[in-house]
C-alpha cells in the first residue's frame, strides 16, 4: 500500500470536509445532478480521447499501482545478491526453486533456467520494461486527462446553473441558494482535479521512474549472474545505485570483499 | 466505428443536456445569434488560420476516423500472416486474388505482384506513412485550434451581451434573464472546445500514432514477404509487436513452429 | 490574394458586428479613448519590444502574404519542368529570356546563365531562403506579441474604467452605462488578439513552411538543371514532394517518359 | 545564510503586512480554518504525489541551502590552490590533514590520499555530483508542487466559504464578512505561492546550478593536483572560469607565473 | 539611446495617463500603500529568487542596453574593413593607434597587437561573448521574473483590500471608493508587467541575439586579419552577414574587387 499518496489524499479530504462540516449544515455541499455532470461528464469525455481499453487499463494501472509497494532498491539489491548466490552454488537451474516476489525478476529468471541465449535474455526483458513503461504513461494521461477535463465540466455546470437562475428569480430569497448550486460544480471539479486525479497522475509518473530504474537493476544483475560473476563482484556493481549517505554505511565490508 | 469516443461525446453531452431539462424549461439555452458567434465565429477565425483545403480536409480526415474502425495489432498481424501463407504457396503473383480490407495493405501487395524493387517497396510505403501522419496531424490541428478559438469567442460574445445589457438597463426585471443570455456564449464556446473540438484533436492524435504503427508492421511483414522468409518465422518476427499478456497466451504453439 | 484568411477574418468580424447591431444601437460599441486604449497601446507595448525596422518589416510581411497568393506546388513543378525542357533546347544562356513569376527562381536562374559553380549556386539560394524564413519568423513573432498584449492592454483599460466608476457613485443611473464602457476595452482586446493578431502570425507561420518547401524545391530543380539532366528525370524527382493522391493520377503518362 | 532570499522573503511579507495593519484591524486576515485548508490542505496534497522520504528531502535540503551559504568561485579557486600547493610540497599524503570546509572536497581529498586509481576519484566524484543535482532537483519540485496547489487549495477553500454564505443569506449584514472570510483562502494561497514556495523553488535550482559548477571545478582541480601538475598551472586553469573582468583583475601577477 | 524601446515604453504609458486625466481626477489612481505593496513587494519577492549581485546586475545590464545604442551590422563591417585596411598597410602592430568605439573589437585588436597565436585569440574572445551571452540572459530573466510576480502581487494587494473593505461595510457609500483602491493594486501589477518588465525581458533577449551575431562577425573578421588576408576579400565575406536585399545593393563594385 502506497501510504504517501494514500495518506496525502485522505488528509486533504479531511480537512476541506472538516470545513464544511464547521460552516454548518454539510448537506449543501451535496448536489447529485452537479456530482453526476462533473464526475460523469468528466469520464465521458476523457472516454472520448481514448479507446475503452486504454481507459480500463488506466484504472487498473492506477489500483495496482496502490495495492502493492515497490520494493526500494536495497530490498532489490538484497533479493538479487541473494540470487546470484543460489546460482554460484547451484547453477542456473538452481533458480527455478528460488522464491522471489518480484513477477519481473521471477519472469527473468525462468529465462535464465531456460537456457536463453543472453542476447534473448536482454532483448526480452527491455521490451517487458518498455511495455511496463508504456502503460504507465497511458495511466498518467488519463488521470491527466480527467485533471483537466474536470475544471472544465465544472464550469460547464455552473454556467448552466447560472444561466437557468438568472433567467427566473421572481423570487429574491431563492437567488442566494441556487447561486451556491450553481458553484458546486465548480468546487466539485476543482477538488477533483486537485486533490484525486493530478496527484494520482504525477505518483504514476513518479512510480514510473521508479519501477523503471528497479527493472534497470534486475536486468544487469540478471545478466552478471547469467555469465557467472560472483556475487560480491555483482553487489559491488548495483551497491552503484544507492545515494552516496547510503553507499557509504556500507563499505566497512566493502574491503574484506575484493 | 469508434465506440469510445461516440459513446463518450453522446455520454457527456447527454449529461449536460439532463442537467438543461432538469433545471426547468431546456429553451432558456438556445439563442441562435449566440449560437452563430460561437460556432460561425470559430470556424471563420480557424479557417483564417489555415488554407480552405487543410480546413476542409480536417473535416474529412476526422469522418474517416469516425467511421471506419482501426484493425487491432492482433487483427492485423493475422492477416499478415494469412497473406504470407498465400505467397508461400502460390508466389508472389498470387497476392493478386487475395482479399484484404486495409487499403494500405492493398497498395503494398500490389507493388509485389508488380515486381518492384525492395527498396522502392520500402520508399513508397515509408512515403505514404508519412503522408498519412502529416494528414492527421493537420486534422489534429485544426481541431486543437477550434478548441482554442471556441472558448475566445465565447467571451467575446458574452462581453457584447454585456456590453448591450449595461447600457440599457431601465427596466430591472430584464437584467437577469439579459445576463442569462449573455453567459450562453460563454457555455457554448466551453462545451464546444472541452466536449468535441480537444477530444476530436486529441483522439485524432492518437490514431495517428496507431495507425503509424500498424503501417510500421505492414511494412516490415511486405519486406519479410518479399524476401521469401517462412511465414512461421514472420509471425514470430511481428509476435514482438504485442504486449507482454498477450504474446504470453500464444506461447504455447511457439516451440512447435520452429 | 489568400482568399482563406481574408474570407475568415472579414467573416469572424461580420458575424460579430451583426450581433452587435442586432442587440440594439451599435454605437454603444465604439468608443474613442478604448480604441486607443487598446491598438495604440498595444502597438506601442509592441514596438518597444522590437526596433523599429523589425516592427515596420512585420507589417511588410504581413501585407505582402496577403496581397500575393502562393504557387501550389503543382504549379511550380510545372514552371519548372517547363524551365528544364528550355535549358535542354538552348542550353543554360537561353534561360536569360525565359519570364517567370517567381523571383526567387529569377535569381536562381539567373545565377545559371552566370555561369556560376554549382557550391555558389547552392549557398547563395540556401543563404536567400534562410532569410526569407528568418523574415516571416519575425513577422509572426511580432503578430504574436500583440496577439499577447492586446488582451492584457484591454484589462489595463477595463481596470482603469472601473476605478473611475467605483470613486463616483452619485448617479445610480450612470453605474451600468460607465461599466459597459469600461468592459470595451476587454471586448477590444479579446477581438484584436483571437480575430486579427494570432489568425495573422499562424498564418505566416504556415506560409513561411510552404514558401520554404517550394524554395526547396527549386533550389533542386536548378541544380539539376544545371547539371544537365533530362527534364522527364527532374519532373520525376520533383512528383515525389506530392501528396499519394494527386501523385498517382499523373501515374499514367510515366511509363512512357523513361 | 543566503541573505538575498531571507531579506527577500522577510520583506515581502513585511510589506504585506504593513498593508494589512495600515487598513485597520489586522485581525480579520487571521481564520483558523482557513489556515488550515491552504496550508494543511495543500500539504497533503503535494504528500500525495510523492514519498514520505522525498517529501521531507525536500524540506531538509531547502534549510541547509539557507542555512549553508555557499562558497563563492573566486573563494573555491583559492582554497584549491592552496589545497594544490601542499599537495605539491608533501604529496598527496599531506592532505591528510589539510582543514577544507567543503565536504564535497574533503571527501574527494581523502580518494587522493588513499591512492585511489584517477578514474574512480573521477567516477565516485561525479556520481556524488550527480547526486547531489538530483537532491536539489526534487527539493525544487516539491516546492514547485506547493506553488502550483496553493492556489488551487485556495480556491477550493473560497468555493466553500462562497457556497455556505450564500446558502444562508438571512442576515444582510452578515454577508460582506462571510465573503471576507471566504476571501482569505484564496489571499492565503497566493501568498503561499508567490511569496514562498514559488521563490524557494526557484532559488534552489539556482543554487543546484552554483554548487554542480563548483563541483566541477573541485573535480578538475583534483584530478590536476593527483598528476602532480604546478600549482601555478592549476591556478590558470581555473581562473578560466571567473567571468572576465573579475579574471583581468588578476592578470597583473599572471606574466611572472609562467 | 534605443529609441524604439524608450519611444514604445513612454508611447504606452502616455496613451494610458491620457485616459485617466480625461476620465476625471487623476489623483483617485494614485495610492501609496498600494504602489508599496506591487513595486517594492515584486522587488523584495525577485531578489529572494535570486542573489543580490544577479539582481543588481540584471539592472546595470537594462540601464546599459538602454543607454548605449548598438551598432548595425552594416556600421560594423564597414569598421572591420577599415581595421583590415589598416594592419594590411602597416601591420598587426599598426592597430595599437587604431581608435574604435566598440570595446569587444578593441580587445581583440590588443591581442592581435600583443602577438597571441590564433587559438588563443579565438578562445579568449569566444568566451568574453558566451560571458556576455550570460549577463544578458540573466538580465532578461530577473525582468521576466518581475512580470510574473508583479500581477500576481497586484491580486494579493486587491484581495487584501477587497477583506478590509468586506469586513466594514457599515457606511455603504464608502463601498465604492474602497474597491477603487482595492483594484489599483490589480492594475498596477499589470502596467508593471505589460507595460515595463516584460517588454524590457524580451528587448534584452532580442538583444542578446543581436550583440552574439556582431561579437561573431568580428571574431571571424579579427582572425581573417591576423592571418594577413585582403581586406576586400574579408569583406566580401563579411558581406554574408548582411540581408540578400542589402548585400545586393552593394554587389556593383564587387567584380572590380577581386
Amino acid at each position: 500500500m502506497d501510504l504517501a499518496t494514500l495518506l496525502g489524499i485522505i488528509g486533504a479530504i479531511g480537512i476541506v470536509a472538516m470545513a464544511m462540516i464547521l460552516g454548518g449544515d454539510p448537506v449543501i455541499f451535496v448536489n447529485i445532478p452537479s456530482l453526476l455532470i462533473v464526475i460523469g461528464g468528466s469520464l465521458f469525455v476523457v472516454l472520448s480521447k481514448y479507446s475503452l481499453g486504454q481507459f480500463l487499463g488506466a484504472v487498473k494501472v492506477a489500483a495496482k499501482a496502490f495495492a502493492f509497494k515497490l520494493e526500494s532498491t536495497e530490498e532489490i539489491i538484497g533479493v538479487l545478491v541473494d540470487v546470484a548466490q543460489v546460482a554460484r552454488k547451484g547453477g542456473l537451474l538452481a533458480l527455478e526453486d528460488k522464491e522471489v516476489d518480484n513477477k519481473y525478476l521471477k519472469n527473468g529468471m525462468q529465462l535464465l533456467v531456460d537456457g536463453q541465449d543472453r542476447e534473448v535474455v536482454r532483448t526480452m526483458l527491455s521490451k517487458d520494461r518498455a511495455m511496463t513503461l508504456e502503460r504507465h504513461k497511458w495511466g498518467a494521461k488519463v488521470f491527466t486527462s480527467i485533471g483537466d477535463v474536470g475544471p472544465a465540466m465544472g464550469m460547464i455546470g455552473t454556467l448552466i446553473g447560472l444561466v437557468q437562475m438568472l433567467s427566473n428569480m421572481d423570487d429574491p430569497k431563492s437567488i442566494g441558494p441556487a447561486m451556491a448550486v450553481a458553484l458546486l460544480t465548480t468546487l466539485y471539479g476543482a477538488m477533483l482535479a486537485t486533490m484525486i486525479a493530478i496527484p494520482i497522475a504525477d505518483k504514476l509518473t513518479l512510480r514510473m521512474t521508479e519501477e523503471a530504474q528497479i527493472q534497470s537493476i534486475i536486468i544487469d544483475a540478471l545478466l552478471a549472474i547469467q555469465s557467472g560473476q560472483n556475487p560480491r563482484v555483482i553487489e559491488d556493481m548495483l551497491r552503484t545505485y544507492l545515494p552516496a549517505g547510503v553507499r557509504d554505511d556500507a563499505t566497512f565490508e566493502q574491503p574484506a570483499q575484493e
